[in-house]
């Protein structure tokens, strides 16, 4: 394996190819074919994700994959921002249809035409749904398999109140959600940030990100969810009843966390140079029994580690004893490079006296442990795993942050593939031309003010040098 | 409710809005919203069928939805098959793409351009993938919500093999899933016919299809599975290396369960003029708590009424209390209606007492349970309502199999709603012009020769009178 610190992206590109994460010979640009490896991964991802999502109240719907042109029409901002990406069907069979179909991009506009049908009064609310899915994308950004691609993997959820500060609970809850799923069972650190005015969701009043880092020193979006106020239920009507016997627009948010995109996090935060590290949660195969084959003994180790993998297998745990024909220590470096936390080690020795030796993959730390204690160890050990693993990326992703309070400073920060705050003029609107010569003078991209930390600026503008309004987060992205 | 039996077009019309399971309201012809109640469902069917699938070996993955038309082009059956079904994107942005891309009708010639490259020698084989996705199909046919829609929710299953004997075993595998998973789990009887060569699959040897009767006499083709042979292995180079160094072409089969059909057979064949009646396992609540109120003792009773949906719920039992404002009866119409399965009556006396009142929807029963049991006689009077279920369903099937040897005799037992075995000519080819005229004079459909029976043909066809060679069934169809 290459080096993940020194060269990420030839690391990145090496291990979805070896650990056989997706295919890129798809013939169609910018789609690539997910795998079992990957999406064994994914699907358990979803579920944790769901999960939820429906202890918190919201209920799954499925919502057609193709929204008329005039539906995007609706909303200004909104047709703006997403028609240039769309992909267009204008033929069904012989036929030209009459309006042409944009494959969903996102699904406000197919999505809020039924709100208005289902909200009638006060009763009808909350509203709190979500949706699995995949969009589309025509996206003229280079694409990376997981990072970003023309088609991806993603859940949307789409909420409608009567109230604005429900909505902002909502928005509340939506990180909680992501702090919960993603640090708490995945174990990948990040910060939501209020993205600036000129960088918000096509649409929305705001819009809050999670933003984590990569090995490289550039952050990658993972989930957001945006407060749309009114905007999208005056343009599609959506309204109830209230008390005073009034029709009101309801307020809405939506929130978009994708899977796809998430677990390119996952493989990037945990994995070392021996392949990928994956939480013992989401992983395909949980312990992988290798036996140590000495002659005389062979069949007797063989079929101890089938035994051992059938019974841990019957006790709920993704196992597998490797009876292939090669040695032990290419097994050990392949199912490494896979990812498997635990490798239980089974020679002659070990068969006899049902003293195994097992090792964890992502410290390679060795245990000896009773067979009949096995099962047990897995589930204690794997919690410890998850919370070393989590450690590892705080500190990983804390030693990231630094603050400037120049652009002198600031590029330096930044070639260190740093996640930096500066004083800056203003988070609104009016602090637009400042983000352009920034990024134009040392190639960050302004992420936003921290979410609910009130980080007071001090100074002045690193741009401009106004006095400063915000202190915002600046970074290379994605 | 209408009368299911009398006029199960309006039934099945009306349960599908008034229970909520879809909105027929979107605006693209031929597309639906599939809401929480039905959707909740489907997620546990995909959930059922999935583990049947990965119990047998089979691994998920997610292949594209676009599919450039050149693939189709690459087996002459398959692109007269589906390319007249087929959505066409032809602009992405503001570009004109090079080549059109079909939104996928089905997926072998996405995938099996994959198996080229991922299979090299024997070991990679067998491969047994399945993808869990949508397809779209602009369907000519009328559509009716789950029943045929222009975007159907399901799972295909893609295998590949080194010998034409392991790709039949498969299809008998995926025969056997069906009966684990429709008829087990679901409750939903059916037959497996081989289709007659004139309607096998486009690009198949053969096909060999599930058909459930609905309640209107009508047949419903739930899964099928097809026996491909070398068709697709010679068109999209899928080959092996043989014992003898040679390259071989692959045996392969493919399998596709549409769920959200499924779906539309579950409550066809279980509901009753009350409404849905859903297995326990399938059924989004499976506890409704009603408390029924009396002046003085209100506040006791919904206490209760909540502390026992807690209490079911903390036990993995999908329960709710409803304190809504209507009567205890509209209540009862309400729940029976969307076909919750118990329904716990709780009045003051219940509430002091703590012996409850059970009511089972499928049967109406009622029971006196301690409320210490009660998630163990829910375990347990589940499993008797699954076998009730399972009891009436084969019974009302049954009843609607018969026999005819004449045209006329058929043409009678079709007007009784039947599916009705006959001698005919041939399975093969050579019987299609009898199937024709069957067609035209009676307006049923051959479904093919009975699977695993060996039903021997005696005496005539009975279209043109030839000795017959097969003894095919026939029905209308949906």
């Amino acid at each position: 394996m290459k080096n993940k610190k020194a060269d990420f992206s030839e690391w990145y590109s090496e291990i979805t190819k070896e650990a056989e994460l997706c295919d890129l010979r798809y013939n169609v640009k910018g789609f690539v074919v997910f795998m079992p490896w990957s999406v064994i991964s994914m699907k358990k991802m979803y579920s944790v994700y769901e999960r939820e999502l429906e202890a918190t109240g919201h209920q799954p719907a499925w919502f057609p994959a193709l929204i008329p042109e005039s539906n995007f029409h609706r909303e200004s901002k909104h047709v703006e921002g997403f028609t240039p990406q769309v992909f267009w069907v204008e033929h069904a069979g012989e036929n030209a249809l009459e309006e042409r179909l944009a494959m969903r991009p996102t699904s406000e506009t197919a999505i809020y035409q039924m709100y208005s049908l289902w909200i009638q009064g006060k009763a009808d609310l909350p509203v709190k749904i979500y949706h699995p899915s995949q969009v589309w994308r025509y996206e003229t950004k280079a694409t990376r398999p997981f990072i970003r691609s023309r088609e991806f993997y993603w859940i949307e959820s789409h909420n409608a109140f009567a109230t604005f500060p429900e909505s902002e609970s909502q928005v509340d809850e939506d990180m909680r959600m992501a702090e919960n799923a993603i640090f708490g069972h995945f174990g990948v650190p990040f910060i939501f940030f209020e993205r600036p005015q000129w960088d918000k969701f096509p649409g929305a009043l705001s819009t809050f990100a999670a933003d984590t880092m990569m090995p490289d020193g550039r952050v990658l979006q993972l989930p957001s969810t945006h407060l749309l106020g009114q905007n999208f239920a005056k343009a599609f009507d959506v309204t109830f009843l209230n008390e005073k016997g009034e029709r009101e627009y309801c307020y809405q948010t939506c929130y978009g966390p994708c899977i796809s995109r998430i677990y390119a996090a996952v493989i990037s935060v945990h994995g070392d140079d021996r392949g990928l590290v994956l939480p013992y949660e989401l992983a395909p195969l949980q312990a992988v029994v290798v036996p140590i084959l000495k002659k005389g003994s062979e069949k007797e180790v063989e079929k101890k580690a089938m035994q051992l993998s059938d019974s841990l297998s019957k006790k709920g745990i993704r196992a597998k004893a490797d009876l292939s024909e090669s040695t032990p220590g290419f097994k050990y470096n392949q199912w490494e490079m896979k990812g498997v936390p635990f490798r239980i080690e089974l020679g002659a020795r070990e068969a006899e006296s049902g003293e195994l030796t097992l090792v964890r993959r992502d410290n390679g730390k060795k245990s000896k442990v009773r067979e009949g204690e096995l099962a047990d160890f897995l589930s204690s050990e794997s919690a410890s795993m998850l919370a070393d693993m989590k450690k590892k990326a705080v500190e990983e992703f804390e030693s990231r942050l630094s603050k400037a309070i120049s652009l002198k400073e600031l590029m330096g920060e930044l070639e260190k593939g740093r996640l930096v705050s500066v004083p800056f003029c203003s988070n609104g609107m009016e602090g637009k031309s400042c983000a352009e010569e920034l990024k134009e003078k040392c190639g960050g991209d302004v992420r936003g003010t921290r979410h609910g930390r009130k980080e007071k600026a001090e100074g002045n503008c690193v741009v401009c040098g106004k006095k400063a309004n915000a202190l915002v987060y600046v970074a290379r992205q994605y």
